[in-house]
């Protein structure tokens, strides 16, 4: 979870089109902990019902969304603003990942800077004018077999490496839904019985291969973080099958 | 740009609705690098235009996709499977973030296992038997007040950790488009020009201040990375000034 720590950027559209795209964005936005949404120029007027209907759960953001006429206007609060780009363009400037945005631009919110995102329009992405009017670029690396994004899913991009900049979620955990782990203990009277009920049944009759297949078997269970239900479960399952095999 | 090394995962829609989502899928597989696209009883039957419609880029992977009645015969050739889910599911299984997965899948890959990811249908996700067949299980971290994602943001979150995992464009460079960087020396001459025009014009004739002001002046600059073209632009701007000032 996020440290509230600093301001989240604003997420600046130039000329956005569709109403469609626009709600994308918000929802995207909302995905990602962002919720400043300034809209400049848009084609079909503001505010627009394509916008809110594609919104999803983020309708509160599409309905705070403010408009300006130029993007001069919609920076003019900013401190930092970078400017996303499908490619390189001609023009002197800092190009950051956007894993490399994200630990910029946490840094800088952190010491209480404004910053912005920009997105261009749907075919054309942002004009030179306008990259002209940023501190810095982005650009998402990606197959470049195909690097051709929607603005929904640039700013889904964008925003998941903000949101995850500080994000602490382990990388890998077991999900136990609360279930207590099997202790060793446990795990291991469930192994001496399992040993003990094949070597009844001769399964572990050749003597020189008895070792290597305690250890095997062993390590199917050893390895796979039980919890105490399975142990249960699998003792329960062990009891079964030994009546139905017959009389011992 | 990512290695060659080891096979890309497998993407597994179970149940997917609309077509337009499925090309939504293919879009995004293709952005990060994967191609394998598998369908497990498409509710519109296949092929299905609507796919085709918004596969963008990515009517190959489109048209390449194969259709199974069952996620059981989708995955039989694979070796390990992740499981999409927005939340917890009560099952013991592993549980990766989207970057968790990827370190994991790649050192997988490269030993030479055959990896599947699943997603859900688009209201219900996955069911629970589905997820049982599953090797372990994938939650992107997300603004936990809006963790929903349509299936091909989903693809797009998932797939761009597959891909950048392997990614090694810098985390910021400064885009020169090709110019050359000003040299020290070529700096030092335009600043030690400007500081000497200053001087003659009685901007730094209070000696205290002179010295901080110089440094200052030089800052502004030297943090700039200019390029060659760049700092023969100032000394043709300093000109011209001067000429309007006028005579020396």
């Amino acid at each position: 979870m996020p440290s509230e720590a600093g301001t989240a950027p604003c997420v600046i559209l130039c000329g956005p089109q569709m109403g469609e795209n626009i709600g994308a964005c918000a929802r995207a936005m909302k995905n990602c902990g962002l919720s400043d949404l300034r809209l400049v120029d848009p084609r079909d007027g503001w505010p627009n019902p394509a916008a809110n209907a594609m919104a999803a759960h983020a309708e509160d953001i599409v309905e705070a969304a403010t408009v300006f006429d130029t993007l001069e206007e919609a920076v003019a609060d900013l401190t930092y603003t970078y400017a996303t780009t499908a490619r390189g363009r001609d023009q002197v400037k800092p190009v950051f990942t956007a894993r490399g945005f994200a630990t910029d631009a946490r840094a800088r919110s952190t010491k209480g800077q404004r910053l912005g995102l920009l997105f261009g329009r749907e075919r054309e992405g942002l004009w030179n004018s306008e990259i002209s009017l940023s501190s810095a670029m982005i650009t998402v690396p990606l197959n470049p077999g195909n690097t051709s994004l929607n603005i929904g899913q640039a700013v889904l991009l964008v925003g998941y490496e903000w949101w995850t900049a500080a994000d602490e979620t382990p990388a890998s955990v077991l999900e136990a839904s609360g279930a207590a782990p099997a202790s060793q203990h446990m795990l291991d009277n469930f192994l001496n019985r399992l040993v003990a009920d094949l070597s009844d049944r001769s399964f572990l009759a050749i003597p020189e291969k008895r070792e290597r297949m305690i250890r095997n078997v062993r390590n199917i269970f050893q390895r796979n973080d039980l919890t105490e239900n399975e142990i249960n479960t699998l003792h329960g399952i062990f009891s079964f099958l030994k009546g139905q095999g017959g009389p011992r």
